[in-house]
């Protein structure tokens, strides 16, 4: 379920809140739609049909196709960024901190795997003024990856020759999570982050576990 | 460019070369629509267009827009397993095996990385006989990366709490390169590969450099 902050200039209150149910309801429909068909394969009308809305509805409150996934994609974006700060804002050394990071990141990208797909795959249908603002919070996150691994080096406990490759590895490992994972498999989103958790200290040459 | 077997049983040789070229035309044109409207979001009309053919002329040599995904995925896949068999095929030692897999795989996604995210992201269309198939050479590609990895284990020089999803992640870093790699960028696919060969032996525990 995805939720939104008001930007209509509806004239009541009750008209507002009618409003926010119907963007609420297309945004769900867009996701499942965009998550099933891709982007390109699905049309107004199908997210209209899947919220029981007309497509004249649907313009009322979304001008494009595109302007739903952007949102979805903002929405999403800025839902992984919290994740991300969250888990660096916990007062632990450097290796509990990324191995912390990584098993969180992973965790989301297995737990909201529709989601994810439809954040991480379906980028390059974005308009460029879209894309560039989607990129800045992708550029914040990889940031905060780097920063985390920096730590680590600075404090000597790990041992790296490209903080840049090992951020996208590590970033690549939970991403990719969203394509194979299905719900009901033998490990749940938690044992899989912690696994990986695991595997981040590894990859950054830390000396053993925690 | 893709090339396939003959399979068709046209009246002459002329007449076969003629098919073949038509076929290898329509798989290249299917590959870049896929890839750039996914495959709902790409008609039997784009791919004639793109080939310079009729939609009949199509079905002359596909029934399907699926038997197209099809085609390219087995041929794809077959690919990947060759690499990854000749990658095993080399007498070394489990660690430089492991790493020299890893490598190739990942260079394979960063070069192939258009061909590759239609087969890793398409999955989901196929037919399900189809789908079947197609997972029969997945599952052997990840069958040689679990063994690789227990070779490791059995010399006593890989540390593996579960040779399972240490190999889920192995293919996860290969895969996801097709997602985030461009040509031009700072790095060679084989750079890449090199890098990611190296992470996959401290993602084993190896106690250290090679």
């Amino acid at each position: 379920m995805i939720s939104t902050t008001r930007t209509s200039g509806s004239p009541t209150p009750r008209a507002n809140a009618r409003g926010e149910r119907a963007r609420l309801r297309l945004l769900d429909a867009a996701l499942s739609a965009f998550a099933t068909q891709g982007f390109h394969g699905t049309s107004t009308r199908d997210i209209a049909e899947a919220a029981a809305m007309s497509p004249a509805a649907v313009y009322v409150h979304y001008r494009t196709k595109e302007e739903l996934l952007f949102q979805l994609s903002l929405h999403g974006h800025r839902e992984i960024r919290r994740v991300v700060e969250t888990a660096l804002g916990r007062p632990e050394p450097p290796a509990a901190r990324l191995r912390g990071l990584v098993a969180d990141y992973t965790a989301w990208h297995a737990r909201s795997h529709v989601q994810a797909r439809v954040l991480q795959y379906e980028f390059a249908a974005l308009l460029p003024e879209h894309a560039e603002q989607i990129a800045a919070i992708r550029g914040a996150i990889e940031a905060m990856f780097q920063g985390a691994i920096t730590d680590g080096v600075d404090a000597g406990i790990f041992r790296i020759d490209d903080v840049k490759m090992t951020s996208l590895a590590l970033l690549s490992l939970g991403i990719d999570v969203a394509r194979w994972f299905r719900p009901g498999g033998a490990r749940s989103p938690d044992e899989i982050g912690n696994y990986y958790g695991e595997i981040a200290l590894r990859v950054c040459g830390h000396p053993g576990d925690l």
